[in-house]
């Protein structure tokens, strides 16, 4: 396995301690199935009138638990007005076995580790999230899985999700979690708590990535739909590592039953804002673990004809194996996002095109810029944070996309490595 | 530079002795800007009444060469009639300097060459073709371009190809080649000679490349643009290196004004066919000198809903840097071939879709096969040429396209080397 792989030197220093989220029960164990000596399945138990939105891969090929989590929100979250059994009660996640391209066997694998998660609680099947991340193909040990699920029932109780948030992990090379505080005018301040993994097979639409975003207040399932599509759209659908799309990919958030009352617009931005700050953190640090980074690149695209048009260019840029190969070799080769420029099928001005490398300006009116210094551009390259900009001269469209380098520890890790 | 890459382990065992074409002079020589100790310039001094063809980068920003190239074709070539001015008298190839993102500098070292070789073989500057191949941003040194071709008008001689090829050569680790014969009923065979660059900055539309085709026959222009396009979009365009497409991609294709008559609809079938089979041949050679190559990989689309989907499910597939590195790695990891056919994009039904490596089926069904042999398919995998055949069930599309594994060669050739 993975776990002998070090830790991304682009992991960042300090992570916040997470707060414990009153009414949430957690807990997490071995499964006995892939993974030895360490935690893989999570267990989150969820307060009641709970409510839930979900963003899924978009892959034509989508894992059985990706099916089952869309079947229940469908069935149980976009309300408005009172629909208990709409509800949901809680998550389960196992690492090492996706349940992908599994057929009819992982479509009962997910009923019957809903059905002892359900039996557990005393709740409905229908009321249960799944998630599963890992290999492709293999039938999930889903026995195991629900006996572990069983355990965990018992277990679970108030705190930090900075375990589920390990335990949810596969090649990452660290836990990723985030959290941020809403001011509003209720009773208390809104936390709200972010986990997710992700390291390889990351691209929109989404990055190839399991996220959890939980918000200490009740709030409507189709309010915290329109917030989290738009929140996905701007942070885990503008970020890459390998242009390679999971079949799993979910980002589930709730508005916990037990939380505040939040309802008036001023308040309801304010948890908006801090949604916004979890997946765009939680995002990042997906970016600065890809699979063998040494320098996360961020890419902003202005100019361009629309946001559109922006962001297919910066996706562009970021998915080029030559800029990203460049750049692991600290080579200001700044042709080569000329190139991923004009690749990227949008409206582009070969002589209005403007680059800059952080502070340098290497490329302006279709020609290498006349204050180009080879020495200073290379200097800046050396750091493990890149920036490039890119101005099309077109428009008002802009874009920011957070990719890594390509170095030889990806091929290592995807190659070298059997998984 | 990168003289010292091992060759290809993919290269072709034997190549074809190319014939002389009568009436075609070529010569090669150093230009003494970029490059030391090789040829990297080419003049091919083409005969009376010569038709051209040609399809290019679909790059928004195209190099200077391009745009000239596109320039001359449009003003010159598609013409029925004797249109004398219109034929192209020469072709003029450097290697080492792109001549892409030079602004109007760059335009004006196109017509600076092109005056030079005009001046010297007695014709208009618009009756000659260029092509720049190399660093892109960098002016290029027009003078010493053009006082090298001045040189070469004088030696150009009838000669075989093969110098020529190993003259617009960069990464590659190979010189490329392929020729045919058309049997007609004319008096004599129709020789189709090409040669061809490219090794990395390779992806549709088009491979970063460039290529050039002979055909030893008097044809119209409007004709052979109909069966290049062709050509081109069932081979250089079905075939990817690292998805980067490039500035300066050009595929030309010559009706040598010298050549035999042809004229009757089975006399160009023939030569249709020796044209196809000389860019499929060219194609497949640029795939065996991806950069870092270690493994050839065909890839068979089939049961798609079109022909256009089944090629972008190819692609996509030929694209993912999960698959390539799998490949590298001698890993049957066909869950990534899942993913990729489930991210292009295109129709897929998760539960009809089944995958082959070689002879052997790994899924079906929407599941693993029943008869996958883990044993059997590793020792498939060993092959130095591997072949996916992946079925949709949907409907007629078919495709195929060719692509190359992702090495730490890769890495070594993009990263640690600079450029």
């Amino acid at each position: 396995m993975m776990d002998q792989l070090p830790v991304s030197p682009l992991k960042p220093a300090d992570m916040p301690a997470l707060p414990v989220l009153k009414g949430l029960r957690v807990a997490t164990g071995n499964s006995g199935t892939r993974y030895r000596g360490r935690a893989d399945v999570t267990l989150i138990v969820l307060p009641d009138q709970t409510s839930a939105a979900g963003v899924f891969t978009r892959s034509k090929c989508p894992s059985a638990p990706v099916d089952w989590c869309r079947s229940v929100l469908q069935g149980g979250a976009p309300s408005a007005g009172p629909a208990a059994s709409n509800t949901v009660r809680a998550l389960l996640i196992n690492a090492g076995n996706a349940n992908a391209f599994t057929g009819a066997v992982g479509a009962h694998a997910c009923a019957h580790t809903a059905a002892a998660v359900a039996g557990a609680l005393g709740c409905a099947p229908e009321t249960v999230l799944l998630s599963s991340t890992g290999v492709i193909g293999e039938p999930l040990e889903a026995e195991a899985l629900g006996t572990a699920a069983v355990r965990l029932a018992e277990d679970a109780a108030e705190a930090s999700l900075e375990a589920a948030a390990a335990a949810i992990a596969t090649t990452d090379t660290f836990a990723k979690w985030a959290q941020a505080e809403a001011a509003c005018s209720s009773d208390r301040a809104v936390s709200v708590v972010g986990i997710a993994k992700g390291s390889g097979m990351i691209a929109p639409d989404m990055a190839t990535m399991l996220g959890y975003v939980f918000i200490d207040a009740a709030v409507e399932a189709s309010w915290l739909q329109g917030v989290l599509s738009r929140a996905a759209d701007q942070t885990f659908n503008a970020m890459t590592v390998d242009s390679d799309t999971s079949t799993s990919d979910t980002v589930l958030a709730f508005g916990l039953g037990s939380g505040a009352a939040v309802s008036t617009d001023a308040d309801l931005q304010a948890v908006e804002a801090a949604i916004f700050i979890v997946c765009d953190q939680l995002a990042e640090q997906i970016a600065r673990d890809g699979e063998g980074a040494s320098k996360l690149i961020t890419i902003t695209v202005e100019g361009a004809e629309n946001d559109a048009a922006a962001r297919t260019i910066g996706l562009s840029i970021a998915n080029s194996p030559l800029v990203k190969t460049a750049i692991a070799g600290e080579d200001a080769n700044w042709g080569r996002v000329v190139m991923a420029v004009g690749k990227a099928g949008e409206a582009a001005d070969r002589d209005r095109l403007a680059i800059w490398f952080g502070p340098h300006q290497v490329a302006s009116g279709g020609l290498r810029d006349p204050g180009y210094s080879e020495e200073a551009v290379s200097g800046y390259m050396t750091a493990a944070e890149i920036d490039i900009r890119v101005d099309l001269g077109l428009g008002d469209g802009t874009a920011r996309v957070r990719t890594c380098d390509l170095t030889h520890g990806y091929i290592s890790i995807n190659a070298d490595y059997r998984s």
